[in-house]
């Protein structure tokens, strides 16, 4: 499957080592995930030469193409927050995944859309194991 | 005009003197801001207090009657991005708003939706400034 993998770039980077880890779990299940690289800890200089037209271009196109998407939203981040709207807008499987303890705003937590599931987790093997339901879930294999 | 104005909540409230200010100025033009409340220094014991789908139901319905949105994006937010996008596909007027040196999602300044403008101030009067241009330049009056 194409999954569109979405995370916190410049509201914060402190969850990076479990962005990747979800990011690693899904490509060794065989999926497609054209955003992984936005899961490595040195993507803000990559991504930071790289001018904001082409980026949003980019990432709106990897949304129009994928087959569902799955945001980490423990750090506040207005892009994860978009193009969690954006992929509902087009009926989109969306999984917002959170820490236990994070904040989560109430327009994710409270959002009654018939596409949006919201979980927390407790720490990186919960949360690949909250994946893989999901991905069952939806898709029959 | 019926305004939705939009700021951080549980992403961060650091800008909230901002937020107040840009909300005053609003409604001394005579204008209708449904969130006004969102700017007030107390919200956030507020807004606890209501559970998360009646706050998605009610922001999500004031964004459907607004006439334009107005968002400060200075301080990330997922419910802000969410907003964003959602009042964007109802072609509906947006201004965002932000802190000079304010590192913003290239998913806002990279934005190619015809109807989004973002725009850097650097304090309170010239904010005021530009929200009187953008209110000018959309609606005639």
């Amino acid at each position: 499957m194409n999954i569109y993998f979405s995370c916190s770039l410049t509201g914060g980077r402190d969850d990076q080592p479990v962005y990747a880890a979800m990011v690693d779990y899904l490509l060794a299940q065989g999926h497609t995930v054209p955003t992984a690289h936005l899961a490595h800890s040195e993507v803000m200089k990559e991504e930071a030469e790289i001018d904001p037209v082409t980026v949003y271009r980019r990432d709106i196109r990897w949304l129009d193409e994928c087959e569902a998407m799955i945001a980490e939203v423990s750090t506040p981040s207005h892009g994860v927050g978009y193009e969690i709207a954006y992929a509902l807008r087009l009926n989109k499987p969306v999984l917002c995944l959170h820490r236990r303890n994070a904040r989560v705003s109430k327009m994710i937590t409270g959002n009654t859309e018939p596409t949006l599931t919201v979980e927390a987790y407790e720490d990186e093997k919960g949360a690949s194991g909250t994946l893989q339901k999901f991905l069952e879930t939806k898709f029959v294999r």
